[in-house]
């Protein structure tokens, strides 16, 4: 019997993260042919070209474009949306999949999206269903819609993808896979996380036995704001008077205004023990978090993994509006003083016990044994409930 | 005050159509600025460029993006789609309209609806919340979740709409503007139909008092049998010894079988007396069906405007699947035995009482009075009901 | 030794007519891996899908790309060569060929070329350093400046191009492949042309003892006048009385307007017993010129081809400008006096002389040699003899 | 009388430092309607915003086209020249100027060129005819025979043109227009030079009275080298004991290795009173390389500008190959010991005396008052001499 031809698209270093358990189980699976797409920033130099930690990694790249056109304006998310569409449409056409897997909600998500349903090629969508609040929820629920089985993190999630048409045969609770490196980062001692830091950082600073991660991304609506916002979290942080451990912000509109706030700040002398780093691969940046005194910022790994991991968590702004949390997560507005207060009680407090809303960390072969069985048609219904 | 920006795009003849009557409206509305963009197969000859009717019927045509990639393939709608997408992304970037609309379901309408999302503009879309089944239903909710206002043609759509997330205050059902020149279309007598019918038609051959109009569209998802249709509704309608009004189809994958069947037909020195026809305008196509015998094919104006107009129709496969329907519409496999025996029967049933399913005829007005008076944010947030 | 990958770009049909023996003697090369790449019009149904007639040919076509962005606008040749440069650049960066050839001087030629140039890998152009004075002898030129082996149809056309810079070591002069074909064709009788005809044509019309064969392009500069072109034409060839064979024009800026001509003519009833054909196997299409009167039109094949087989022509206008010919041509303004005078000339003179300016018949297997000897590298030098 | 319609096409810094005397005059010119169209790196914010100077600097910025697409590989050289095609024929169709200018040797060059080729539109190429050796010489005689007016930087370059076909009339030597802003830096004190470097430099580093200017560009044939390159440089200069003053590099293919080099010299801790600085202003610039000991690296400033300026120059590696030079320039490989020797020379020697041999420096009112007057056609023949 010939093997079933899944081609799995990443985008982007966190998609990659997150889908590399189910990954592993699915290579070693006999019944599947593997294929990996790479195109977006995971082909680009200054985030790390996860491309070839892909292919490192023994999995099948089976193509890699790219698609990212640079700048500073929204028009660029569009654009490189377009060039996903069209370049991977070629790239279905030439290899005929039995089915696609796209992961989240970036804008390459829905340009992977939109070629696998024009090609009737059925599509597979981790991680949908869930609420954020901006331009990635509206991207989120198209890429649902253009779906054909879906494999979501959380069980309400599930629920409001029914609640959207979706049929309940063809929506699956897997967990995140996010959960499974959580719970395999568990295993890193803390030296092994000191040794990593030291050669993905310029400089040779040591981890300090208490620290403070910094991860920010550009809020995508209101872009223009992200300078500050960034030079407002390195601020506060600063006056903690702890190391900290800035890690560079994930290509986006806007990117460009957080990745000038961390230069400024360097540039000016500050931060001289701080470690500065751009990639860290995946279970050794949650076995890092894990040893964190808190993790300030507003990366979903807050909302998400932080709360399997038990880590205090500053969650600034409404990038991760909506998602559901755990208790490990304060919420706060882009204000100095609020944040600068939640810091300080989040270190008194310490952490939380884990929490398995998003998972209990073996979504990874839940989401491969889905993929392996299942036999969407690309030819769905509107599901009147 | 400074007006409201509102650009429309338009990407094919059947969108103008129906929504002619609202740009009339808004036209005529003082606190509006008017801008249509025309891209895809508005713009080509072999559909009547649309593009050079809408400046002659007075409006703006901001700007002509030549979208379309010829070809019989699928991939042919993502690289079309992706063309919109990125095109229309600059436009919208320069003239920085306050709003965005699209028009129910063509690959170009999400390549509009993603330009406009990532853009941040309010993205407003007439006639979402249908049920059609196939490529073209993904991709109207797929667009519907990336909408901020929804004016819909029926209650139930309305109502699906809610279901998916959306806001109800931002659902609002104008029925279908299509309707509207339904409704014009009464006031047109037979000369005229006549007259106007002799002019985009080849060779000249009148207008019978007993006929039948044939207008079929490939399925999409079967594109590869379009010409096996085609020929078995041209020998159906031919057996009847009836007089056939024969239009071309509307641009698609599959197009090209379409077409080439009438080709075959007519080249093989059959159907002498009948009426191969382009492109006729939106009330005199209508006041033609008004005449017929019946219309055989399976186009939505069978399922919409004849619902109205209580004309027999024989909707034939799945084109039409799911869509709300009246009495006048007996649906049909692609079965030649039975096509016939529909034909037959609807043709001594004769003319259905008129249904407001759709609309009572006055869509056009309330669609611009709602984009008049909507603030729309681009920002919306899943609706949890 | 592994084998030279000679990757040859095809766009369009003549362009393969002309090198068709040239890809027989490279595929047979063991010392050659041979791969075609489709794009452009080559793909499309309504000239003939030349990518099909390629592979049954039993050509090895790696890859199509539909490029060709449909629209009687001159910005569709730019958004064509846009579409060529960015997919074909994509499928050298895969494929990774020794060599990519690239035919002639239309727009998706200079995509291919500049695709080759900017991925470093060395270009063979075939039919370089003519002249013909318009958008397509830019275009020849610049893809001459960019490519790094000329294979030149004529000795001038050679001496022109080490004149513009070349290494006369990079310029051989191996005749026109077009003459092969010629050659070859001459061995075809007249009930096989007559046969192959009417498989092609619509209707039932035999091919009678004396005929004109009519193949109009639009003059791309003047696209607008080519309606009024091709309908000139017709009515000129239909006051000889004699029976036409006329040819639908290869797909261009202007194209719409010469099809509309030949359709509108149809339509009203006019050349009865005329044929009229999409498409014709090349040795077929040259047997039938060689029984011909003479070929009314402008095409490239009355300078070249009808050279070597002395068949009378008419050459009409400026596209053909600057070619070098011989006897059997005689040039005419867009004047219907003056086709109409020398029309009746060339009947009256009948057939001329075989020239052998454009090659004497072996070109492909010359062609080949060159390909699979040459070891030319991306980076050349401005010779300055 | 209706002015005549100038669109200037800018597509990088080094291209507006040269043209920007030129748009001066043609801005004050009555006659003239000058229109700047912007896209690839000069929308970039790593490469200091040109588009944003050039509206400071007072001109009508009509368009801002984000074409660049990201990544270090060759193909994106293909895929953001094919961009430029696709977005600036749209701009031409839409503005219809009467003429395009565009400007040296990159691969926007040449996009912008094919736009305005097929879009019938004439041509201006500014710096055409010069030899380099590389891809942007390819691309440099390519977008020569796409041109119609040639506005020449040497007489050389003239003579080598009207040898390739282009009609001695259609060419005219201005000299090159960098050289206005040479001599126009003569004016500026070496106080204001200091000041300004300040403001664009990282840190708080004063200039030295004695310095060293470094200027590297990756070799766009070789890019994976240009890491190692950078590195070498950096070594010896380092060697020196001078302070040097280094730049980033210009966007490209290899650029990325090139600007690793420079951050990984920094971050390991050293050239601690050295200034790294990513834009100057081209007057201050000059007047910079006007006050160094020498100028170390490949830019084509250093053949060109500081020819006239007399500054000495060590010009490492091929890509200013077959460019013409003055005294003030010594040629070395890619070797660190004849770098140094070459340094050390130079700096002995001092500087030179000034050479017009790319003109005197009033090149900008030239080719502003032959833009103003020309009247080129863009049915341009080739010219048999």
């Amino acid at each position: 019997m010939p093997n079933k031809k899944v081609l799995v698209a990443i985008t982007a270093r966190p998609s990659y993260s997150r889908i590399r358990s189910a990954l592993e189980h699915l290579r070693d699976d006999p019944t599947v042919d593997l294929w990996v797409l790479c195109s977006g920033s995971a082909l680009l130099d200054r985030y790390g070209r996860v491309s070839s930690m892909i292919r490192a990694d023994g999995f099948n790249v089976v193509e890699e474009l790219y698609t990212f056109v640079e700048g500073d304006d929204l028009v660029n998310m569009a654009l490189t949306a377009a060039n996903t569409v069209s370049h991977t449409a070629g790239v279905l056409r030439r290899l005929k999949p039995d089915m696609v897997v796209t992961i989240a909600d970036r804008y390459e998500t829905l340009g992977t999206a939109v070629a696998a349903a024009y090609l009737n090629i059925p599509l597979v969508h981790i991680q949908g269903g869930e609420l954020t609040g901006n331009i990635d929820e509206k991207v989120r629920h198209a890429v649902s819609k253009l779906a054909d089985l879906h494999l979501v993190s959380t069980a309400s999630s599930g629920q409001r993808l029914v609640r959207m048409g979706e049929n309940p045969q063809a929506v699956v609770c897997t967990g995140c896979p996010s959960i499974d490196i959580a719970r395999e980062s568990m295993a890193i001692d803390r030296a092994a996380v000191a040794a990593a830091l030291e050669q993905v950082a310029a400089g040779d600073r040591n981890l300090h036995d208490e620290y403070i991660v910094v991860l920010t991304h550009p809020e995508t609506d209101f872009h223009e704001e992200s300078f500050e916002h960034m030079a407002m979290v390195l601020d506060v942080v600063e006056r903690t008077g702890k190391q900290a451990i800035v890690f560079w912000p994930n290509v986006d509109a806007g990117s460009d205004g957080t990745s000038k706030a961390i230069r400024v700040f360097r540039e000016g002398g500050r931060g001289h023990d701080w470690i500065f780093a751009k990639n860290l691969e995946g279970h050794l940046f949650l076995a890092l978090l894990r040893g964190a005194l808190c993790l300030v910022g507003n990366s979903s790994v807050g909302v998400r993994e932080c709360s399997y991991l038990g880590i205090p968590v500053v969650n600034i702004g409404d990038r991760q509006q909506g998602r559901e949390r755990s208790a490990n997560v304060t919420d706060v507005p882009w204000d100095a003083a609020a944040i600068e207060a939640s810091v300080a009680a989040q270190m008194v407090h310490g952490h939380y016990p884990s929490s398995e809303l998003y998972g209990d960390g073996h979504a990874g072969a839940l989401i491969a044994r889905e993929i392996a069985q299942a036999t969407p048609a690309a030819a769905k219904r509107f599901h009147d409930g």
